[in-house]
C-alpha cells in the first residue's frame, strides 16, 4: 500500500544472537531465534501457531530496548498489550536446530494502536514468514489505554528512523 | 465481499461437547474446547497464539468426519495440509475454565487448496475471535498435490450444503 | 511400596469421550484426549513436555466434576493449586491422531496437599506414560493453604472408594 | 546419594547470555533463558510443563557445544535422544520477563543412556526447580541405540571435569 522501503542487508546472525535482546539497525528491529524440538511438529517443520511465539518475542525484546518492559508497565501504568488482528503468510518452513531471524518495523503509530510488520527469516535472509499486527495499549479492565507518552516518542523515532546501510556494521 | 449468509442458530455447547469430533450442522463444524492453564497467560487470558491451536484442533475434527485424518492421508497419499495463510482478529478475550466454540466453514475450494472461515465464540455464542486461513495439500517434498479426490467431493458437498436451521436439532 | 490394588478394566474410550469432564470408575478418574500436530514433534511423537499439560487436563476435569473447578476457587477462595513435584516415566510414545486416557488416582491426601497418580493409556490401555506428582494448594501471596474443607471431604470419599469393578458398566 | 560437589559460582547471566548456546565452565553447561507471556499462565507464573522446554533447550545447546546436533546425529547416525523419566521439584516460580539460567551437569553415563541433573535459577542464582532426568539413544525404529563414540568421549570428558573455579573468568 505504501512505497516499500528499499530492504535493508541481511545481519549477520551470530551478531544478533550475542545481543539477547537483538539489535536495532535503521527502523528495524532484529531478533535471533533457535528452533527447538518444542517448535516443531510431526510433519518434521516449525508448528503454525509456534510463528506467533516467536514473532512475540522479538515485539516484547524490541520493546524491552526502548525501556518499556511489558512486567513494568503492566506493573506501573496498569496496561497491557493486546494484539487485535495477526495476518501471517507462510512462506517456507523452518526446521528443527535452524536459527531463524525476526525482522520487525513499526509501520503505523496510532493514539491507542501500533502497526508492526514482523518478518522471519532464514540465517541467510530468506523470508519464511511475514506478519503484519495491530496492537492496542488496554487497561486491566479490557478499556484502550492511550500509549505512555515516553514510549511514543520512542516509537515514533523507531518509526522515523531513516534506514541507514551503515548503521549496520556499528549494531551491536 | 460476498453475501454473509443469514446466521445459524448456536447449537447448546453440551450437545457438541459429547460428540468428540464436534458436529456438523448444515454448512458448519462446530466443536467445543475447554479452556485449561496451559491456554492462558499471565495477562489471565488466552495466549493469542493458543486460538491458532483450538482452530486446527477443530479442522483437524472436521476433516476426521469426513474420514480424512492427517495421519491417514500422509501415510496413504503422501500428503499434508500446510497453512498458507492466517488472518485472525481478536474481539474479546476467552478465560481459564470458559467452555468455547469453534465454527468452521468452508468458503472456497481450489485445485490443490481451500479456504476456510474458522469463528471462536464463548458458550454463549459472543464471537471471541475470527480467522480466515488458506490451506493447501502438499507432497513431502514440499510440492503442492491436489486434493484426494473423495475428499473434494466430501468438502464440496458441506461446502455447498444451504443452511437448514432443522439440522440443528438433528445434530449429534 | 504399598500394596498395588488390583488393576481396574481400561474403560471404554469411546464412553470416556462423550463426557466432556471424563468420568469416575470407583477410585479412579478416566479422560479422553486426542493427539494434534501441537502436540507432536518433529521426531514424531508427542513432546515429552506436553504429557504434563494432558495430565493436568485430566486433573483439571477431575477436580471440576468434584464441583471444585480452579477459576472458582481462586475467586472465592484465594487459593490456587501448585505442583510441588512431578516425576514421569515415559514407556511408549502417543503419536498424531491417537486418541489416549489418562487414569488419575489420589494416593494421599496432607492438609494443605496431596498426591495423584496419573497414568498416560492408549485407547487399549497400554501404558505409555505413569506420573507421580504432589500437589499444593497456595494463597495468592505464595503461603500453604489448607484444603477446602468441602474438597478434603470430597477427595477423601474418592480416595478410599473401594475399586468396584460393576461401576465400569454404569460409567457415564 | 554421592558426595555432592561444592556449589560452583553463579555466572554472571549476561555473559552467559551473550553465548546462544550457553558456556561450559568445569562439569556444568550454564544456559540463559528470558521468560515471554508464551511461557506463563493464568497463575502469573510459569506454567509447570514449560520448565521442561527450558531444560530441554539448555540440554539441546550443550549438545550442540559438545558438536553433536540433534538433527544431524539423527540424519548422519539415525538416532534420536528420548527422555525415559524426568522428576523434577518446584522450588519457586519463575515470571513474565524474569531471566533465568538452567545449569546442567552429567551425572552418569550408561552405553546408551545418561542421567543429567538440570537446575533452573534466578538470575541471582536462586533454585527455582531441580530436575533429574533419564535420556537414553534410540534408534528410528525405537531401539536403543548406543552413545555415539565421539560423544561418549566428549560426555566422559565433561562428566569427569573437576570443577575450576578459575575457569568461570575464562568462560565465553
Amino acid at each position: 500500500m505504501t512505497v516499500k522501503p528499499a530492504t535493508p542487508p541481511i545481519p549477520d546472525i551470530a551478531q544478533v544472537a550475542a545481543a539477547p535482546s537483538g539489535t536495532v539497525i535503521g527502523d528495524r528491529h532484529w531478533y535471533a531465534i533457535r528452533v527447538f524440538y518444542e517448535d516443531t511438529d510431526a510433519a518434521g517443520i516449525v508448528y503454525y501457531a509456534n510463528y506467533l511465539k516467536f514473532i512475540e518475542r522479538a515485539r516484547t525484546e524490541m520493546m524491552r530496548l526502548l525501556d518499556f518492559e511489558h512486567s513494568q508497565i503492566r506493573d506501573s501504568e496498569g496496561i497491557n498489550w493486546t494484539v487485535r488482528r495477526c495476518a501471517i503468510d507462510y512462506r517456507s518452513p523452518a526446521r528443527l536446530d535452524d536459527r531463524i531471524l525476526v525482522e520487525s518495523r513499526i509501520v503505523a503509530l496510532g493514539g491507542a494502536s501500533l502497526d508492526i510488520e514482523q518478518l522471519v527469516r532464514s540465517a541467510e535472509g530468506k523470508l519464511l514468514a511475514s506478519a503484519l499486527l495491530k496492537l492496542a495499549c488496554m487497561h486491566a479492565n479490557g478499556r484502550p489505554a492511550r500509549l505512555p507518552q515516553g514510549l511514543r516518542k520512542r516509537l515514533q523515532t523507531a518509526e522515523s528512523a531513516p534506514f541507514t546501510p551503515q548503521s549496520a556494521s556499528k549494531s551491536t
